[in-house]
């Protein structure tokens, strides 16, 4: 059972709306639920009790007695938060305020499979939670993000295009078997998106995140909250055509932006620049590794290798135009770009702007901010923990 | 004052979910209202005495007491209902469940600004009204879809593309001197997919409705709501590119579908397919008249001319290229196609269904449904019906 199983929807409300506003002072908390002072009050001295919410000082600014900040109780316990990329795998353990206990991230391959993969999450979980002193039982909830389609509702991949032997696989019975605590899986674009959304304690309420790796993706909040679609494939971005005459994608069709610009592009066009003797640079690192990487490509335009910086100035252009098309449907305040390959050098963010800002409406993009997830590297697995608190919290009527 | 001016937020909420559900049961009300049946009943007993609900007969599947079907009371007063297209004007009086009861149509051009345009939009709401008995005092709420891109709060065009003379014109001020009801303005196509999730009783959370005449729109429904972006412009679809080398846009860029595939596009490609000699059907129409429209270009087709077919197939196959990206990244459940050149013959739809089930990915494809607007050319009156009613109920603490 859930530790907060037998409250009532005025107190669940006051827990999510903390868990949300992340410290905010309890007459903030009061009026964004519309309750009165007294109720509120009340209501949190209960909780208080119960265990479930603490206090965290007084507010500097406000002076005043009782306007201390609330804050979820440490002793509810923790949440596991797991992102699983293409190429690498991230576990935590959080405490309820989404802060980090134990972290350990490695390389992957999502491609053996979830037997091998979740095998792996397993131990890696287990591990993580005996170094901070915990055991199953103290675990509240379980998100998990991965790199393809989710059906959210059933917790399963649909039809993922880079890990197919995951089609139809419950990630969801799998973990049941250790955890009492319910599991949510999502896409992981969707995941960095509720992740910057927790961020910002839901002040935009329209911005999409694009996250470029071995494939692209996008996260996209509407009305305040992540919209994955009819079917749960909102923001599969990566088969948008920019070419009609580009090269063949996996997907069947021609000139998909990912066959263009994605990690796998970047590395195909760094090595034909290396044979073909456009890129000493290139040339050298392919003759001494026996492969090229994006982040080698990133390391050669750094140094001002010409070859390099037209491959990241092409990737950038190309995604841009891409989310041309995306910001004059979307008309979002925010672009947020994410994902190990945006940071391969300065030339992609600037590439990728120019061709937004060139090719969409100046009513789109008067007060668009296009710029790098605030959350970086860490946006997954923090939108793991944002699911796993946020759903455990809605989902408490459900016995785990 | 509002008729519903000094109710309570229950009384409201009725009243709005009997708006929303058109003919609902009581029944059916007070669950989706959350309230008790007892409650339920009093409140609209409260609300039958007031002259705001009336009670539509019993409902023949249940057969027992009570059952009657709830509807907005007739006694409420009428709104108003304004459809400015590029080239026409449709205005309507409607009833509180908005069936019609007066409207009228005729061509115009909006290009002569809101001067003239908005004079003759007041002259025919007083001899619509006057023609069903009504004065402006019982006029309760406007609606008015304008098509360009709108600042909803202020209920402002801006920097509309079609029709420069209207940027920053106020049309709420202009119709204050004469209606003491409130105004609202939006964009046409926003009202369409309005209209269309008003006649579906909200059932469909997810899907667009794409407008074609002689700009390219595209109204988001998004969580049940209609989505207008972060400033306003979402749905901006028209500047969409899709192909780096087409011809120039008015707005600068090159390849735009809407420079190669609405209205005007289409009369350029009939006049050249009549001047180079390969249509017979055309080169006639084009003599005959001086000129030729995308009317004449559909009853060539349907007459079967290869050069017509030709046009209408490439203007249906650029609009699904177009769609199929912002399938990709949208994922909805339906797609609803509307405005005049759409009905330009079934070659239309055909070509721009087979460019989308090409082009998207099948997960967003599987269960998506294109199909021609159910509400046909009465969608954007209708929806500006429903936003009138809709806003008019929120607004009720505003003194109009």
């Amino acid at each position: 059972m859930a530790p907060w199983s037998g409250l009532t929807a005025d107190e669940l409300a006051l827990l999510e709306t903390t868990f949300w506003s992340a410290g905010g002072s309890r007459h903030a908390m009061a009026e964004r639920l519309g309750f009165s002072k007294s109720k509120a009050n009340a209501l949190i001295a209960g909780l208080v009790e119960q265990g479930l919410l603490a206090e965290a000082g007084l507010q500097r600014s406000s002076g005043g007695r009782r306007a201390e900040n609330l804050q979820l109780h440490e002793g509810l316990g923790v949440v596991l938060g797991v992102d699983i990329g293409a190429t690498s795998l991230d576990v935590a353990v959080l405490r309820p305020d989404l802060s980090v206990l134990a972290q350990h991230c490695e390389p992957a391959d999502v491609r053996e499979g979830p037997g091998v993969l979740l095998a792996r999450v397993r131990v890696l979980m287990r591990e993580l939670l005996a170094r901070c002193g915990f055991g199953p039982k103290q675990v509240i909830g379980i998100g998990i993000g991965v790199p393809g389609p989710v059906n959210f509702e059933i917790g399963q991949l649909v039809n993922p295009p880079l890990m197919p032997a995951w089609d139809s696989f419950s990630i969801r019975d799998y973990l049941r078997e250790d955890y009492a605590a319910p599991v949510f899986v999502d896409n992981d674009v969707n995941l960095m998106a509720l992740g910057e959304l927790w961020r910002l304690k839901r002040s935009l309420p329209n911005f999409l995140v694009i996250k470029v790796g071995t494939g692209i993706g996008c996260g996209i909040v509407c009305h305040g909250e992540v919209y994955r679609g009819a079917a749960g494939s909102a923001g599969d971005v990566g088969h948008i055509c920019v070419d009609q005459e580009g090269p063949l994608c996996h997907c069947g069709n021609l000139g998909c932006v990912e066959a263009m610009a994605a990690g796998p592009a970047i590395t195909r066009m760094a090595v034909q620049a290396a044979q073909a003797g456009e890129s000493r640079a290139l040339a050298e690192r392919l003759r001494a590794q026996g492969h090229i990487d994006a982040v080698d490509v990133g390391q050669a335009s750094r140094a001002g290798d010409a070859a390099a910086n037209a491959i990241v100035q092409r990737a950038g252009q190309l995604i841009g135009q891409m989310l041309a098309s995306i910001v004059n449907f979307f008309n979002p305040s925010h672009v947020f770009i994410g994902g190990g390959i945006t940071r391969i050098g300065p030339l992609f963010l600037a590439a990728l702007r120019q061709s937004v800002y060139h090719r969409s409406l100046a009513l789109s993009t008067r007060h668009l901010e296009i710029q790098y997830t605030p959350l970086g590297a860490q946006a997954g697995l923090v939108g793991a923990g944002v699911l796993a608190m946020h759903e455990a919290l809605k989902a408490r009527g459900v016995a785990p």
